[in-house]
């Protein structure tokens, strides 16, 4: 062995990483709540691992997922990793649900809204993160799809909830976007945002048993409006579907759109600035930590309590520690 | 005259600070732009005149507004906006819409979507800032909620889109959250997430004229639900009504919940903490800044490259700026 200064302090593996690299649900489940933990030693522990498993990463394809309320999202997405599933493929379920800063968690648990998916063998569902900054739950989103992808898992679906930022932030750290809507296009049209209509890259009348004609008119709706816009990924262009997760017409379909989309899109260089925007992201919250460990959380406090009693404007209060800063 | 410092070198007052005081609309949309503004010098022009007119703000109840696509945001915004106009109050409505992250702007101009309160000389329509970070847009409208008070407008309608983490943000910058919902509210309870409930001052079930019957059950149903959660104003328990934009059924009762509220809550104590977050943010945003200028922003992109070639992990690559980080 040469002394090579790379050599010289070798890292000891991480207790998790071994059985979370041979498909341990147990261990990635741990892993997952190691990254999601805020406390100092746990953060460092769960860089260590990722670093160890990242090489083993990024073998899947990642599902954006998202509808307004009342779309049946998780039906669908249970009939769709149920079908995968059966096929042999491996499943994991994220679900990033930034709507309850307050308490954390939403009315139903995620447990049971997949009953069928939370059992099957090829599966793995992990519930929203409670609580938490939006920035806070979708930098744990990203390193939770590096941790399932190392535990091999071969799709990812990541259920995003609500229309809005958050479509953003998953959008950025998946492979495609998949938009839910109803058979009832008139009033959908007029409520989907055109931010979330372009970050979708396949479009889904979901419940369409319900009101199959409906459903075809929704569909060549939202296809008119999908002309209208620029396409994001070229040269693939968004497409309209129709399915309906009780009857599963039309899931496999849906499914040979991702394989069509994986196949025609550049994904490595989708991939490759996302990983710019992961590595912004923790450099800001580093530098952020860094700076508050250097000028003291005490004399931030300080300065605080004086911009709160009115002595200092806010930006008054900023300057007091960073001078140069607004002058 | 004293040789103190304070007095050493005083600021110019900034050239919009005055008409913007004495009530020019004119002065009020150039700050608000020139608040939204990233370039450098812009930022530095902006704090100064926020500081300059933030004695004069402060003095306005501060509304935000938020339900699903298609429940009629705008049209209930603009009868109550007119409505509270017509008896003399000045009132400024702000659109806060993270959604179109790709191109700015939603499908309808904000404009077009409200024409009678548009021509009002007592109200001030601010369509969406375009693109831009939600921490970005969070920032100008808290801003910009001080400019329209310190320009003379005594009720700020703080309008958000989606139902996630905008309505957080949007709830840390205003005194009372409404959310409005639709008369068929089984559907709109089982996809109202909890968090949303939480964060809700006041439920007004809209749209009641479509559906009488519906909207006097989706009112009683909205009732229980309120008493399951835990109140997050004390001693004010939130409420639920039911209103029409169309007929203007409704709106004086939601305003004078509205009131009610206001002398219910400690308002005080609310603006005293939500200062805090702004100090705190804007601390955030300047640490970053002074980081990223001490490092020099080449240093960082080369890094960012050999993240994205693989040759570094993002966490390697946050260290080698930052060594201690994670370590």
């Amino acid at each position: 062995m040469s002394d090579s200064p790379a050599l010289a302090a070798p890292e000891p593996v991480h207790p998790l990483a071994l059985p979370l690299l041979s498909g341990s649900r147990r261990a990635l489940a741990k892993a997952i709540t190691l990254t999601e933990s805020t406390r100092p030693e746990h953060e460092v522990q769960a860089q260590r691992l990722l670093a160890q498993v990242l090489p083993r990463a990024g073998r899947s394809i990642r599902v954006g997922l998202t509808g307004v309320p009342g779309v049946g999202k998780s039906t669908f997405i249970e009939a769709l990793g149920v079908w995968l599933a059966n096929q042999g493929r491996r499943v994991a379920v994220l679900a990033v649900d930034p709507s309850s800063a307050r308490t954390g968690g939403s009315i139903m648990g995620d447990k049971t809204r997949m009953p069928a998916l939370t059992v099957h063998p090829n599966a793995f569902i992990r519930p929203s993160p409670s609580g938490g900054t939006l920035g806070g739950v979708a930098r744990r989103t990203r390193e939770t799809i590096t941790l399932c992808e190392a535990a091999g898992y071969d799709v990812l679906l990541v259920e995003t909830v609500g229309v809005g930022q958050s479509e953003t932030q998953v959008a950025a750290m998946t492979d495609l976007f998949v938009l839910l809507t109803l058979p009832n296009a008139g009033d959908e049209l007029q409520g989907i945002k055109r931010g979330i209509m372009e970050l979708a890259d396949l479009c889904v009348v979901n419940k369409a048993d319900t009101n199959p004609k409906a459903a075809t008119r929704a569909q060549t709706e939202l296809r008119t409006a999908l002309t209208l816009l620029t396409p994001h990924d070229a040269p693939w262009r968004p497409v309209a579907l129709k399915a309906s997760a009780v009857t599963g017409e039309g899931i496999p379909e849906v499914w040979a759109q991702v394989e069509q989309y994986a196949a025609t899109v550049d994904l490595g260089a989708r991939r490759h600035k996302q990983t710019a925007v992961w590595f912004d992201d923790l450099l800001r919250e580093a530098a952020w930590k860094a700076f508050r460990a250097g000028v003291g959380a005490e004399r931030i406090a300080q300065l605080r309590a004086e911009v709160q009693a009115g002595a200092l404007t806010p930006v008054q209060g900023v300057q007091a520690l960073l001078p140069q800063m607004w002058s």
